[in-house]
């Protein structure tokens, strides 16, 4: 019998580890993956769909397709619920069951609304192709229903954007908000100026970006302000309705009405963690994630391992306490690789290596001509913003995103909307209807 | 008091008819264009959306987008439910009221499913981006559930796709689908064989494309089969659910287990035609459309026309018998820039003229290099099928695609996908699960 491996996950990291697992060591191993989509998402771009800058199929792969010459692996479509580690089974949603010798469960995060999750329904997060189409729709609704508008107050609520939550996501939404006020819709109405939109990006702690050395967050905060977002640092959400929200700042409590309202501040592990967890009896942090050994396995289940933005990993360094990973794409990619690396050792008998992430640095952009990048190298770390952060942030993401027509169809959709300021995607479907 | 133009309905007939309301003869005039989604759609192009051949966004443009250089022309996104031709008023569903002067109907047509609507949810139709994204969805998902069904019987119904209907959509849905399963698919399987899916084209009458003359009917028909499509004329539906449909031939009733029927057989108008003939008393004809004067207006309403698929025009030769004009986008363009001509003749006091259908052709695609074209030229008919015929669809269709960017972008994942036998836009979000 070929030794069979589940997958479940086809983000970054699943895609990794299944890709990791063909070729040498791995082809008399059977691979399967299995998604809830029947596509691979470049998450790092989903923002642009969510602004209209870009079409979902530039950046969805079917995983399938991106598996076609790799025989040994089959990709199946369905929705794990259930695991059991001694029968060494999964289930799917419909009551199909997988078997497996070796799991590894790379399920990802969503949202977290810190327990408020009837704050759902008015501020969408932003995780999977039908959130950025929900965004979309939000956000070009909002100007269409303004233009209808003839009472001063709601029609100044419905021009009123806030993004909640000021890390990567958080920036480029609001930057992309402002530029589509800015430059995309002027000319195009006739009863409102689309310039006279308010974006307002709300970060409960002192500052954006926290990942980011404290000088490129101040970057950020005056590239964000130059392109017209307001940027409100140390504001804490304390309620969110259908009409706006209500936040606390040292200054005391405020409110404000708006009908579009993006929630990119918290993020929680897959609930499969707690599946796994009731399966294995491993521990899970505060976020939800499953506590992994050094080798990414799960305690006491050398058969299963977890990677990606489900794992609580860290990162070993020969002569160093051990740090956690961050939830970056690089980390999963590479915890991908190394937890086929190590299967793939337990079947050769020999003993499995801790992960190692390296870290190559950090980047967001902010808007049309605006990003800060932070890298690490062996001569120190390198820190620039402005234009050539944004120049050399457009084409490590072009680079690294998947399948060279989906790069190419990229490109030209920025070269176009740069020198047009148009943005192509701007279509939304009858479903929703402006207050609907 | 400048005029007030109010123009319901920006497909084909609406646009052309707005934009012949600009500039000369029609610079003091105030036209508003009101349309329940925010986009023009390229109607002709929709089944490529369907079968996963082209994003959204390459075939929709927002309307206000295409009137942003038009100062006079406001657009708005609205449905309109009543209309009262002595206030000169239209009311939109959430309550706005919108004055006119002069009113132009331009609202299409929808599926007909000859009065049992209960069918519509087991077999979609195609008239909207929303409807597309259906059919794409079903289609892709009844492969990826085939891959986990071990039940030879449900395997086959989900690997039998059905097209009701043998016009042009019907024929162009049919032979995609074919392509799908033969060219695009293979390989990326592992427990199906995607070439094993079953396409059955069921139409009503004794041949396919019953615009076209019989001839071309037989070379549709023989480029269908070579494509791997079974084409069943003279079949009448009898029955429709979820898990198929019945029919009936000379040979008596038939019964095709299906979980993907695509719904292209009949076409009702707008139910704006009766909220038109309760405020004007105008008469429908049997498929709902408004039944104009030779001028376009409704009968005893000068002030009120209605073009395109909403209307039952004829076409004025003189010396000739009045003729129907068929539901082609040409002929709703031409009914647009009448509908304009007339309207600025009776601002100067001049009689309005008899609208007059020219007859360019009619050509059909049915896959991969294949297509039948009828062109009418002075020197009489011209036809041809088969590559060239293709090449010509082709080129025609993107030349009349609205907006440079998406020409350019439509051509380019055309090449894509002659080359490489891909589709671009396989993505199906997670609404849409296998079985659901």
């Amino acid at each position: 019998m070929r030794p069979q491996v589940l997958i479940i996950g086809c983000g970054f990291g699943g895609l990794e580890a299944a890709r990791a697992l063909s070729g040498s060591g791995a082809a008399d191993i059977d691979v399967t993956v299995v998604d809830k989509t029947n596509h691979h998402l470049f998450q790092p771009l989903l923002y642009q769909v969510a602004t209209a800058g870009l079409s979902a199929p530039s950046i969805a792969a079917p995983i399938r397709h991106l598996f076609r010459r790799q025989r040994n692996v089959t990709t199946l479509m369905g929705e794990v619920v259930a695991i059991d580690a001694r029968a060494r089974t999964a289930t799917l949603k419909d009551g199909g069951l997988l078997r497996w010798d070796h799991l590894i469960v790379a399920a990802g995060a969503t949202h977290s609304y810190f327990g408020r999750d009837d704050w759902a329904a008015f501020a969408p997060g932003l995780k999977t192709l039908d959130d950025a189409f929900e965004i979309r729709r939000r956000v070009l609704l909002a100007f269409e229903a303004a233009e209808r508008e003839d009472d001063p107050a709601r029609r100044a609520a419905l021009l009123q954007f806030v993004v909640v939550g000021g890390g990567p996501t958080g920036v480029e939404l609001a930057g992309t908000f402002a530029e589509i006020a800015r430059h995309t819709l002027p000319g195009e109405f006739r009863r409102i100026d689309p310039r006279q939109a308010r974006v307002t990006l709300v970060e409960g702690s002192p500052r954006v970006l926290q990942a980011m050395p404290e000088s490129l967050s101040e970057r950020a905060r005056e590239q964000l302000a130059a392109l017209g977002v307001e940027v409100r640092v140390g504001a804490r959400v304390t309620g969110l309705d259908a009409q706006g929200l209500d936040f606390v700042t040292d200054s005391g409590a405020e409110r404000l009405d708006s009908r579009c309202i993006v929630w990119a501040a918290g993020v929680a592990a897959s609930p499969l963690g707690r599946v796994l967890a009731e399966a294995t009896g491993c521990t899970l942090d505060r976020a939800g994630r499953v506590v992994v050994e050094a080798d990414l396995s799960v305690p006491g289940h050398p058969d299963i391992q977890v990677i990606g933005d489900l794992a609580a990993a860290r990162s070993h360094v020969p002569g160093r306490e051990p740090r956690p990973v961050p939830g970056v794409s690089p980390g999963a990619k590479q915890m991908g690789r190394c937890a086929a690396a190590n299967l793939k050792r337990r079947r050769r008998g020999e003993p499995t290596q801790p992960f190692r992430y390296r870290d190559y640095g950090n980047l967001a952009t902010i808007g049309r001509n605006s990003a800060v990048v932070d890298l690490g190298t062996p001569a120190g770390p390198v820190r620039f913003s402005g234009y050539p952060a944004w120049l050399f942030w457009l084409f490590a993401h072009v680079y690294f995103l998947i399948g060279f027509r989906n790069r190419f169809m990229v490109l030209l959709d920025w070269a176009w909307a740069y020198w047009t300021y148009d943005r192509s995607a701007r279509v939304v479907t009858q479903r929703g209807q402006p207050g609907a």
